[in-house]
């Protein structure tokens, strides 16, 4: 669902990726890293979607939060394990969200 | 696919949102949307996948370029069809794109 974020400024990392063929573990991999995540201090939501490409978007409140998930022992070897099996490409985007505004019926 | 961005920094417009049932003429105005998307001065990329969720982020040079989009007519129409035909509910969120790295196999 859309991520109920507090009012800005915090920080988006935009992750898009393209994945290889076969789950070879993904799926399983991808719920844990976003429990993982729930725990990390800083942590304030997750969006995720895929068709051909995929994004997930992850919210942070500062750069400090996003740095420490980013050194996290479990984590790290996840992304290792990214880079082997599951993507063909991907890019990762840290941004500073600046202003928001929604709409719900 | 993965939008091919220049160095940052550059503004990203990170659109979430649930659809209602039903196309109603969303797929067309869609495709219409990132044809005249890409045609605006400043405009980067755009990347976008949909399941339960949809993510769209389009990628900008400044936020005057975004400021422009806002304010193009054909655009603006097609938000407010938006607004009462196609979502449920959305988000958009404005953040200026600070780090980015990549990997390609």
């Amino acid at each position: 669902m859309i991520a109920q974020t507090p009012e800005p400024t915090y920080y988006a990392v935009i992750f898009t990726s393209v994945r290889t063929e076969g789950d070879n573990g993904y799926a399983a991999a991808s719920e844990r890293m976003v429990e993982l995540a729930r725990q990390q201090d800083g942590f304030l939501g997750v969006e995720s979607a895929r068709e051909e490409l995929g994004i997930t978007v992850s919210y942070w409140r500062d750069l400090d939060s996003i740095k420490r998930w980013k050194e996290n022992a479990e984590h790290a070897a996840v992304r290792e394990k990214g880079r082997r099996d599951w993507y063909r490409s991907f890019k990762t985007r840290i941004a500073k969200v600046e202003h928001d505004y929604g709409f719900e019926k």
